[in-house]
């Protein structure tokens, strides 16, 4: 690391991706379809990777994926770290690490979860084109893809 | 889905992309570091996430990565699959899915993979700046994020 990064508090595009990061997150631990509607793109080519999920593709899909979530999840608490970002132009994509509690109707769930968000700006507003989680282990064991 | 999607086929500019994404896919098959070193762009900014590893950052910690996957796997093979690709200027990013059959000294791995990697547009050259891997379950159980 030759330079030091842009610290994206003072960068103001790079704000406003991280605000749009904590919209994604606020709808999330809303359990809020209609929040969640607001933050992401509506089209056919929109991705989604819930952890261990295969690849949901366009809004439709994407939509009911958090419908049932929501539907399924009675409370989820959310802490968002290692937050990095990067943008380029009017693409920008932000990487961090999910600490998921939710309770179901039969318990608990705690997860920690890798996340990589693709936000597109469209009309000077950045919205969600593609989220990829998959879950960290409890124990920091390698594998091989 | 009002309109039928761009045959990537048949658009320079994607099919440079999925180009770009088989050329890193070649460089994972030939277990070749150095062929995975032309494939990224070396910035302190570029990301990798492995299956099941943490996050990666920065070209040094990527490159490492790969040496070390590379130097505990005998032989690889990969198919390739579901291949989605979008660009936006000068960044793109494609899905896909990975099958990996790979062997070590200790045996045989069998693995799906879903991928969702990042390309720049650097001096006309896609590189990639992000790839982020994550294992498909065999059979299909959501979970909740």
């Amino acid at each position: 690391m030759d330079e030091p990064e842009h610290d994206p508090e003072h960068d103001p595009e790079l704000e406003q991706v991280l605000a749009a990061n904590r919209r994604f997150y606020a709808a999330f631990g809303a359990l809020s379809v209609e929040q969640m509607s607001a933050v992401w793109l509506h089209e056919d080519w929109v991705q989604c990777v819930h952890p261990g999920w295969q690849l949901l593709q366009g809004w439709e899909e994407v939509r009911e994926s958090w419908a049932r979530i929501f539907g399924n999840t009675q409370r989820i608490q959310l802490e968002i770290a290692s937050v990095s970002v990067h943008a380029e132009g009017e693409v920008a994509w932000v990487a961090c690490v999910e600490t998921v509690l939710s309770s179901f109707e039969r318990g608990f769930d705690h997860a920690q979860i890798q996340a990589t968000n693709i936000f597109v700006r469209h009309d000077g507003v950045w919205q969600l084109v593609s989220h990829h989680a998959s879950p960290l282990p409890p124990a920091e064991e390698p594998t091989v893809q």
